[in-house]
């Protein structure tokens, strides 16, 4: 087909589009940049993911807080939903990839993903000029609540370090953080409600990678408002996340636990 | 394309090939069975899975067999991993799909995916005709479990009640249960060791499914043995079991469920 | 902790609440009928899905048409979405679960998945009497598309049997085809448009789902609303295409299909 | 529970036990490490790696090489089976965890888990002694094929460049590379079979993670049996992928893309 497309006999449109990755030369390359260059020059696992997603490179704190974010969402204990999924089906006899998928899908609007919505809902109040109050009590005369606050665990007194690291980081090396600020006054007025109404981590990195869009200079005003509109940021989550899934199932094979059954009396049956 | 190759002008060779369902003409076919005659005729469930899996039409006793397996493999309880998991899931607010997929995953050697297992275990032993008693100590020194023996739950005395009811609707219809009556003899012996290793409802599917091949008169023996090389019963349980996984996620989601977090107390951290 | 609690020694409360299978008892029972009244009575796979997702008995009408709809929806094809990603993962070797859920997860608005939007929409429309046209246009305006209109390959002369087959049998056996016939009275309009914007399957399951839940005597209007709301309607497509999902992954499997790589020529690469 | 527990009230066994990760004082900690001083230190991702998976920390070299494999592994363009089941998910208007979930499925025996399998093959052959062609052969008697040996494109004249740069880093920076002197011997014997019988990536980073195992005295003779048995490498392809798969996702999300559907023209429909 492809000679007979080349001299020109036949024209089929072809079926697929695709941008990020070439892999029919010598090298594969990633928007672009080739393996040696990546190898040989000072990229990382960041400028990878820049590569990939964001079709260019970006500055060096920018991929550094990615990195930093990877490191950060790596894993958060047995206990959340996704970790207790994989945990059971590595506990079932199950491969690897299927102990990670089932962790991986419960990844959503209360676990872990809530860094778009997060994103989505500051910048639209922030972008308009809202005040937090406003803003918060909008929410609440809707019915919806506001991503990226609110924590089953973390509370006032007992805050997530890992939200503060972010923030200490961000503080020292991003040109602006105009959306942080707007999400911890959002947070100062949530707090007032309950003590538990933390910006959690989700919160924290929708609200940097809005100064990261905004403040770089490598985005456009459109660019940076399709990303959020996509939702690129809880996939950050979701890559990170991997590797302390694919740690939870590796941890119940060295331990050669048993098939897990959940206790009945921990049941409540209902009619 | 498609008037490029009709016209003989190009020459492609195709990248699929498939062969059990056309959706090309006037009305899709399975196997060469329109959708007409499907409901038209008396068709059920059951013969859409031989058309589809099996391709060919199997008597009315082995689909209404394969039907009954659907109905008892469909749920058991909210504790088992694959209900659990689908429960953790849809209390992380995730999409049907999602619930149910994370669910399925669970599914394998330990848990509802011993079928196939159980299967090529029994054909091999019984048609060399080993003992029983000899068939389960060979296996014992391999350090390899009996697959279709042993519940976490049921006993002797506390008999699966699904295992009885294919049993005896087996005994009724089928022409022959000579791999039934192997599997039975292999529990015999097994549950003079512990009385919990009972012939699960695994093995019970996967020894009639045995009979079913060798006397229906629809498969020749290397048929038989290609399908149970394969491994084509376990896929009965999963079809099944998705029944149940989507009761249970619906379930959560009509109780508002909230995200499950797994006790602390209940884990013990180790280094 | 089980015989703990029972002497009163200490309250915890469960932290899973489930309503639908018991397995605790000497058998199981889905929402209260045991396994041998199942197989013992008139119960065939419909009753089994009432009971665990719809907590009751339908007439043998309702069920029989969700046995219908299974039939039908069981398989299109190799083509579409979900077909296609479990015949890809079967050619890369991996297990029937794996193959069916990498398929089961391209279900959703685009594919197989807008049964419950066409029924919300159906619902609020014609509950509340809008003109076809003008439910039409509504939406137009807001840039949103009708769900369970429009298809791919068939149009106006070319009409989905599955749909008239689903349509002649809800005639003859529904108590009320109202929402139906909204439906038809939605699609009249929209073929003014284009041809191809017929009543696909999803469209017509959704509205006559609203028949059943409307007329069938077995649901308050509550109830109906939730159903539609937490969306039951696209898990039957979902446990229906599973059939054909392990259908295609055991095909290729017989036919040792080996590793599948999309042909570059397929590809437009862009910048 | 807790308290009651605390108080030697009750005794209940804990349902499960995990040993990587401890979210429960202060800050979370990898096993032992706390955020702070991951993110104050100098950690980076590989790092978080080996604390997860491997419970201690590795020398810069083996982070450094775990980093540039993840870099190196994380796309290999749209046409390979994990990219195109991501590709077509995103076409059918999935979240971005299903269309990731929908690839990684793919991941497998002839798709980018041939790395544990490759390191098998090669420590048993290479810590017995033997040669490099008899190894072959016994295998080729056996019916198995060489895991990490092969590639559908590349070929001894057209060599894959990220197996060129592994092998250089590892002869720089690694205390020994014996098992990949091994590996390449094993390719010189298959290269004179057929030319596309090259040593691949999966191939060369099961033989350098054998040389990382066994020379960088931070693991015993038992454990890296333990890790090769389980099969922490292909884990590593399956992080580093997941960035090229959420990639590819996003970029059909950017493109607007419809709904794939097969050509028809391209499958054969057989009997
Ligand atoms: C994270 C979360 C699930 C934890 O919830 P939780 O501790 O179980 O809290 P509950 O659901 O029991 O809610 C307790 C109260 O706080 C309120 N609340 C919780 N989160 C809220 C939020 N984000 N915005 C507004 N109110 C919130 C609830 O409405 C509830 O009020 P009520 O008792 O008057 O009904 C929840 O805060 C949430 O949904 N947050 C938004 C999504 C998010 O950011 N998720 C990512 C977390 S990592
Ligand atoms: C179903 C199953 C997981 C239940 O296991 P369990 O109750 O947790 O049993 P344990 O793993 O604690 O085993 C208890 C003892 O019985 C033995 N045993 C359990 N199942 C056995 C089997 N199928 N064959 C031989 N011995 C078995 C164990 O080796 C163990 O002996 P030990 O104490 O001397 O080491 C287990 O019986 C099994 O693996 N069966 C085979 C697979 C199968 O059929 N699965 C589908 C079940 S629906
Ligand atoms: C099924 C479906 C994806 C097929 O789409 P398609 O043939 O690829 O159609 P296209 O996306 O190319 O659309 C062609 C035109 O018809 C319009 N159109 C397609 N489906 C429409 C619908 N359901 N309502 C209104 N307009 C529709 C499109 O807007 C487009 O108009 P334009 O050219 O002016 O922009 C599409 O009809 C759809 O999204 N339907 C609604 C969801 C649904 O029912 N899915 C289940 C199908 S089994
Ligand atoms: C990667 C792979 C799937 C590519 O296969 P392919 O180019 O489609 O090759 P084919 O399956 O058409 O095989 C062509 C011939 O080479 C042989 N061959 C291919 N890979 C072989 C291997 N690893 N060892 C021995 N022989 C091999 C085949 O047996 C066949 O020989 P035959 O024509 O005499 O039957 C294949 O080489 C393989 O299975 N390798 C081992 C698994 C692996 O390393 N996978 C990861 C790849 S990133």
């Amino acid at each position: 087909l492809a000679s007979a497309v080349a001299q020109g006999m036949v024209r089929v449109p072809t079926h697929l589009v695709s941008t990020i990755c070439d892999d029919r030369g010598e090298e594969p390359t990633y928007n672009g940049v080739s393996m040696s260059e990546l190898i040989e020059g000072d990229y990382g696992i960041g400028d990878v993911i820049s590569l990939l997603w964001f079709k260019r490179k970006l500055p060096k704190y920018a991929t550094k807080f990615m990195e930093m974010c990877i490191m950060m969402c790596a894993d958060h204990g047995p206990c959340v939903s996704g970790a207790h999924n994989s945990i059971v089906t590595a506990r079932a006899g199950k491969d690897i990839v299927s102990c990670l998928v089932s962790g991986l899908l419960t990844i959503g609007p209360r676990f872990g993903g809530a860094i778009d919505d997060a994103a989505r809902l500051f910048k639209a109040a922030c972008d308009k000029g809202q005040e937090p109050a406003a803003f918060v009590e909008e929410l609440k005369k809707k019915g919806v609540r506001v991503s990226g606050i609110g924590h089953r665990i973390k509370s006032k007194d007992n805050r997530d370090k890992r939200v503060e690291l972010m923030q200490n980081y961000a503080k020292e090396n991003f040109p602006s953080t105009r959306y942080l600020s707007y999400a911890v006054a959002v947070e100062e007025y949530t707090l007032q409600k309950s003590s538990n109404l933390v910006l959690n981590v989700d919160g924290c990195i929708g609200a940097l990678f809005l100064d990261l869009l905004s403040s770089s200079g490598c985005f456009t005003e459109k660019e940076a408002t399709q990303i959020v509109e996509i939702g690129y940021l809880n996939a950050l989550f979701v890559v990170a996340r991997s590797i302390g899934l694919v740690g939870h199932a590796l941890d119940q094979k060295r331990l050669a636990q048993p098939l897990y059954r959940h206790p009945w009396e921990d049941v409540l049956y209902m009619e």
